[in-house]
């Protein structure tokens, strides 16, 4: 299949290459020459605009950091899409964006889906990230050949934007949940009690979660190489407190953990991983 | 081995008969005089005080509602103590209870150790309970034999009052997931999107949980029927926040789970699971 | 002075008639045309466009509904200036969007202040509105002929949307205090005591406030009538939200007002006065 | 009129005092003899014992420095009273506390009332406090003459814990007020606005409040003398979460407040004014 690839930073990068890898005609553009020149080395090959890249493809990725520049790509992709284009938006940004990206897509003829992945850079290069699609379904069925082979777990989730509320609702449970286990790590030492035993005590139980299986002994011993950064996750939540708006509901933990993993950032944690929101209860309390 | 068991309720019941079916010499006592009863159907003994159940034994196991019954029972306990009487509350009490406890059994060369459980009713029937366990290694190797025959995971945490320590920890988490995963439902379905759908992806990766893995489908469906009941939640909640405060840390988490657990009580849902904190997040949106 | 007023609604209405009667020559432009002939009926002149209203003019003042409406009028603003022109766009909007139209404005020598203002539609009427204005020193001295008309206060509080970070400012504390209030009043009656008497003696201390100045006894009474409605106020908490983002730090306690004011929304409040807060405190423990 | 005074602390000393320099003839008692010297050096005299203090005097003020305190004194107080008693304890406690004396005392026919104070030390020693009365109506009619020399603002607020309740009121809003102004002041300040002009607006309009008159100033110039100490108002915070759980109600602000207060007191700042909040809010972003 011709796929046009837009946006090839550290995840886009890895991801297009794995389409080239399972036999794709694979044309990129990045604001960056080097990194198209990195995928026209993989075997892809290099446009130097949106709309070259997009011209001819029966297929358009694009992989962008926030909102403000799918709002800006997504009108050139529409432009130049050729009849029956399928149009995978795979970026996080808010529901609301993605619904008028279907909206303009729509207008045109053009298939769009909102496909953001979870999985981080690690899954972006192993091709195992989860994808959680928006969408009508016979338009999914059409994509499940492209992103099979980004991803093991792909999910149609509802009509346009429901992609992105599913993320939403996801990184906002994650970054609770890194709140939670952060004050039940600074309780336990508070009080003298060692944190390994005690976590292992809650991993075991109904207190268990991936983060405990997958953080507690890297947050005990505060590593917090990333991993999935702060300044991703801080983007988010602001991404969680949109969409909570935008569907008109009140969420009072989101609210709050918003606010930690904000705090987070102002401390200068951006760049770690976020179970370094350990140090913002921390901090807390010293 | 002789064992005196106070405070046969939901939970000391089946507790102190798995006891007897282990082959140990129970007597039983509880405020009430037909559980005691039941007790000696079940083949154990019958006491009618506090201080004829634990006059001779060798071990003295108390299963109390909260701190108040612990700080009266416990003198009784510690007087009428053989030597070298080993002492397990298991109740569920403020760390600072159990060190208190503790002093006044050192004080009179009894060993204590606070060994609060998680597993609910279901874990006390079937002797599948997680004990977390304060006080001495050499008692908590000594108390093994005897906690063997109640759970299945048994884990030397601390100190004394470590073992209520941890359990705080472990409810101010499964509380806070409960809060996390509602906030998820509530904005699934609010913006149109299929919970089921929505919330496997979530079970799937990193916002994965038990409270997920076990409570999702019932969760939104809206069926509550207890399991663990709010109104015990709130009574943890009350000493995760008191744990908190002897140890002299802020949890600002913990503190607003707190107060949404508290809620869930005030519209009267006291007696339904404690995943009907879900009920109070749809409440604050309708 | 010949002056444009663009947005004509419930503040803008009185406020043009206020600059009419001041002895001003003022054209008003508002999307609907029945507002402009309200206007042009209080001795104002009427236009058809924006573009229509601005020529000419020596001030322009836009007083629109939020960020959206000020980003698609301020180009046409700009456009069609005078030499030197007074631009005051008194919306209540984010920072960020006052810089950037202090920006777009620059580039073409037109002097811009961002001049949100409090004391809601009586202190329209009245003349008596607070108004924050940000910006250039010389141009607050320019402006300040036209704002006397308009309100009492006039505080130059910094550069270019600064006047915006304190109306942000006031809305969460305003929030909050409404906030808190409503919690003294639900733990008052549950605990039996009378609210009356309760407030009087918090009023007349240090927990004293405009809030229970003006508002207590129509909160005891559950009187709602506008007054600023939750719909205004839940907006508003947007803007603290997005100001605090964009200045890069964690406010914990507005993040938690934004989700109260948003129950009151999400609960069918939004055309009640915002002391209405005490309903989602009340529906909490209901 | 011959008065017991128990507790001549910070508060309690110059309480005692007045009432002396009212012409009542007061007996003082403390736990430290340096205290009671001094009192006797103003004209008072001197006890060894609350038996002893009590034994003969008309009315009883106990000031404590919390519950547990009032729990050990009460029954002394109650045991060796004279018939038709006045026992005001004006310590700042938990309202179920206070219910619990006020029984003990109709037991025996003592006359209880719970009278907390508002003011802090300038307000005691100019005998200007506030002071919130639960209680009898008669008895509190009674009790106006002595308070009078305590206090200028007497108000009789409900049944026995009402004074409490009250109490536990003003201090969640205080709390939260100074939370509020200190991310008002961070808001301000991060986004390059001059902290005094801006709190100068709010401090003029519906966010005014007691706080920003007296404290607005020292806040921006980090001047945190107290005053009232953050170690109080945590415990004050404590009794307010304990009192809306007697109550029943769920508080999320105050869950919140409470928290921000514990961390300024897990900083460090225990011996600071309660303004000093605003170096929690501050640390969250540094």
């Amino acid at each position: 299949m011709t796929i046009a690839f837009v946006g090839l930073g550290i995840m886009g990068s890895p991801m297009a290459a794995n389409l080239v890898a399972a036999g794709h005609a694979v044309t990129g553009y990045d604001v960056s020459a080097e990194r198209v020149d990195e995928l026209v080395a993989r075997g892809g090959k290099g446009a130097s605009s949106v709309a070259e890249a997009v011209t001819g493809a029966a297929v358009v990725i694009t992989m962008l950091p926030d909102s403000p520049q799918v709002e800006q790509v997504a009108p050139d992709v529409v432009e130049h899409a050729s009849p029956g284009l399928l149009y995978l938006d795979m970026s996080t940004i808010r529901p609301e964006t993605s619904r008028w990206v279907a909206g303009l897509a729509a207008a045109r003829g053009v298939r769009a889906l909102d496909a953001p992945v979870s999985g981080g850079e690690r899954g972006a290069i192993d091709g195992t990230l989860s994808i959680m699609v928006g969408g009508a379904a016979e338009d999914v069925e059409a994509a499940r050949p492209v992103l099979g082979a980004l991803g093991t777990t792909i999910v149609h989730v509802g009509p346009a934007g429901a992609g992105q509320t599913v993320k939403a609702a996801n990184q906002l449970v994650v970054g609770g949940i890194y709140g939670l286990v952060a004050e039940a790590i600074v309780l336990l030492e508070a009080s003298g009690v060692d944190p390994v035993a005690g976590l292992d005590v809650l991993a075991g139980g109904l207190a268990g979660s991936r983060v405990l299986d997958l953080k507690r002994h890297t947050m005990i011993r505060r590593q917090f190489a990333p991993g999935f950064r702060i300044d991703l996750h801080h983007k988010d939540m602001g991404i969680a407190i949109a969409a909570a708006r935008e569907a008109g509901v009140s969420l009072p933990l989101t609210g709050q953990v918003a606010q930690l993993v904000a705090a987070a950032r102002a401390q200068g944690h951006g760049s770690l991983d976020h179970s370094a929101l350990l140090k913002v209860i921390e901090r807390l309390n010293s």
